[in-house]
């Protein structure tokens, strides 16, 4: 249990190009409306050391980085990002919002890249100990349409050059999460259009806000 | 068991100031006036990718690290060390020479920090598989003689401007690995005058070459 005045800590998850960088805008906007003090983040980064751990992450022109050496990495980060920044912001009563988090090692380590979850369950527990999202959003769509719209972005970082393939096993490797704690995730299609994805966003939100006693 | 032809892996090991760069020196001449061929390394670090994760550790300007991010950090670098150069060193016949390796993390993180030796153990294996050194040298000495010499250098990044409490856990923590691994290390008292160590030094070497038929 959290202690009285404590914020909540809520994560918005997906693949590439299911539009988390747009939603997580509604996100905050429906949050603030609330008259919550929110802090919105992202991961790996949200600290300048963070960042600086993320820059070895997704710059592409450097050697190769093992599976291994890359979830270590995102975990470093995030015990910076949770000392710094994440556990200062729910102690001080305001409401956290993370583009990605732990979910995201699941799918994208422990899942795509085949390290698999025990690997990561091991470090969660190290780093975050008891810390958990209270309510993550999960963007959910065929990789291939997320692809196409990351590619029309230009965008074409060391993650995003990866395969389908790839891909196909991050949304296994989210899905799977969902499935195992469907209390904490809502998992919405993100292959709608965007009016529809924002109307289940601003249901899911508001219904969290009233359980909280926040709407 | 090596496969034929596989290089050997020596690490030299020490708290701060016990002369680990002169010695480092010495066994280079040693292992190359035996005809070998070595790769001379150093952690954390050793390629370009795995030195700028050092950077992250040293620098002591950034903001707080906490232990366990330093230690992933760590591990994230070794990672990238063994799979980037030493083990293709060691499968081309080098033999590889490294200033500092998981017997640090042990002794920094694990003792000093206070991580205790399960998580640095867990890591180890994740890490590097089976793959261990075959000869470490721990350069041993009382924290108050290494730290005047590191102050007379002029030398104060984030680990050296630590506590002489802090170097009295790193020499415990090192000792402790040497007393468990007996067959590996060769304990050199660093306190004594140069000539000494470096004529212990000169013998453990060459017994081990003579062991394995390079002398």
């Amino acid at each position: 249990m959290k202690p009285p005045g404590y914020g909540h800590f809520i994560t918005l998850e997906g693949g590439e190009g299911v539009g988390k960088s747009t939603n997580l805008a509604l996100v905050v906007q429906l949050l603030a409306n609330a008259g919550l003090e929110v802090e919105c983040t992202r991961e790996p980064g949200g600290t300048p050391l963070a960042e600086r751990i993320r820059e070895l992450l997704v710059t592409p022109d450097h050697e190769t980085l093992p599976p291994i050496a890359e979830l270590l990495l995102v975990f470093a980060a995030r015990a910076v990002h949770l000392e710094g920044r994440i556990r200062p912001a729910l102690a001080a009563g305001r409401w956290v919002l993370c583009d990605r988090f732990t979910d995201a090692s699941y799918a994208y380590q422990g899942a795509a890249r085949g390290l698999g979850p025990a690997r990561v369950a091991w470090l969660e527990q190290e780093v975050q100990g008891g810390l958990r999202p209270d309510l993550t959003l999960l963007l959910d769509a065929d990789p291939a349409v997320g692809l196409d719209r990351a590619t029309a972005r230009g965008v074409a970082d060391r993650f995003e050059a990866e395969r389908l393939e790839f891909f196909r096993r991050v949304r296994a490797g989210y899905l799977e999460r969902a499935a195992a704690e469907p209390e904490r995730f809502r998992v919405i299609d993100a292959s709608r259009p965007l009016a529809e994805v924002q109307a289940d966003i601003s249901i899911h939100i508001k219904a969290f806000l009233q359980l909280h006693g926040k709407a």
